[in-house]
């Protein structure tokens, strides 16, 4: 079990080998045993192999080639839709179509994600997650028909891997875990806990390629820029809005 | 590790044994291993343990008495606060004071926290998740000294389990899972998909117990209501300007 989590490194490149139906199965109701507020199962997962759909998503998630090639794509939804109309078909109100509401379904929707993606793996299965769904939730939510009450949070794409990358690098443990209360960072620690990150050849590499000065600017200049969150904030609050999780008075 | 995934349980009573430091760092480690934006690490995981800062996490924590009874509580925070700082020392300027920032931290905490969850009940610990930690996040960010750009998402309680609790019911995998497209529910898919778990003594005990004519009305009316969602949902949002996520223009 931990090698499993700790041999993670995601998968950009798969075989064309299918994933069998039995085997899908197995992987998603692994899912189903995460962890769940209150039992209520508020997510759904959407899966996906057909082509015609799977080119859509390939131009939705800023084309990465990976969403065309892997066998499967897995869209996870925090979703209080089936949970409200149980409720309905029960004589009860249902009372989800609000923030707090959205946020306990994503939280349940990313821990099934996370099963899901450590099942996979220990099956000989490759993952990689996309950070593009909350981007493009839009327009997922429009070609994958979600109703109301239901928002896309993240995506797996899934595959016999045909690549072995390295582990990715990661910060020491020092630099993420604070004992008893925050103890908040300063230059000297900062300058600590990013030494061996910053020291790696790929990154040196990078910058070079980058023309810019330090890797940080890389991040704000190039890959998370001001003006992408801006926008796509206001998209994902517009989205909360539109599928009605903003009903908060 | 899919033995893991499978045999999940909530644990509620904890032995008094203590967890060693080694054994902490092992399945804090392995949560760094999770998959995360970019590799920007945007989450931290504040350790408690003393007890008198316990006792104010319990109070906090709507009195569960496994927040007293367990030996470490784990607050996993969406946190763009390091990485800021780092952009700052590095001559880069952070942009990540918005919604779509605060939403890609709290995807990369919740799946940190299910690593460490499998990761330590892979060692034999018990895990259980606190649902109280986003209702009361103004709290748990006076009481944990929590700067600007971090905001707690979920907490876990962990210990030597003291029981041992069936495994929980779920729906169906069909419930939860849409091939190629969402399918709407109905009242005939509803019945079918919720029939098995609406038989189960143990719900309708809860439903003689508590007076109600369904089980959906114990949702509604009791456990998670109108009134407590819009309440959290505005205290949620609030600590998301307080914190300074909420910079979208």
């Amino acid at each position: 079990m931990e090698n499993v989590i700790y041999n993670h490194k995601s998968i950009r490149k798969y075989k064309p080998d299918l994933i069998s139906t039995e085997l899908l199965d197995k992987i998603l109701t692994a899912g189903t045993r995460a962890s769940t507020t209150g039992n209520m199962q508020v997510y759904s997962i959407i899966v996906n192999r057909e082509e015609n759909i799977k080119e859509k998503l390939f131009e939705l998630h800023f084309k990465q080639k990976m969403v065309l090639e892997a066998p499967v794509l897995l869209t996870f939804c925090a979703d209080f839709n089936r949970f409200s109309k149980w409720c309905l078909f029960r004589n009860a109100r249902p009372c989800y179509d609000n923030f707090l509401s959205f946020f306990t379904a994503a939280i349940d929707a990313l821990l099934v994600a996370q099963n899901v993606a450590l099942a996979a793996e220990s099956e000989g299965l490759g993952i990689c997650y996309l950070g593009t769904t909350t981007y493009m939730a839009s327009g997922i939510i429009e070609l994958l028909q979600l109703p109301k009450l239901v928002v896309p949070v993240t995506t797996l794409t899934i595959g016999y891997p045909d690549e072995n990358p390295c582990l990715t690098d990661r910060l020491p443990l020092d630099a993420v875990v604070h004992y008893e209360n925050y103890c908040d960072y300063n230059k000297g620690s900062i300058d600590n806990l990013y030494a061996a990150k910053e020291s790696l050849t790929q990154y040196l590499e990078l910058i070079k390629i980058n023309g810019t000065e330090t890797l940080a600017q890389i991040f704000t200049e190039k890959r998370y820029t001001l003006k992408d969150n801006i926008f796509f904030s206001n998209e994902f609050l517009k989205i909360l809005e539109q599928q009605g999780f903003m009903n908060n008075s």
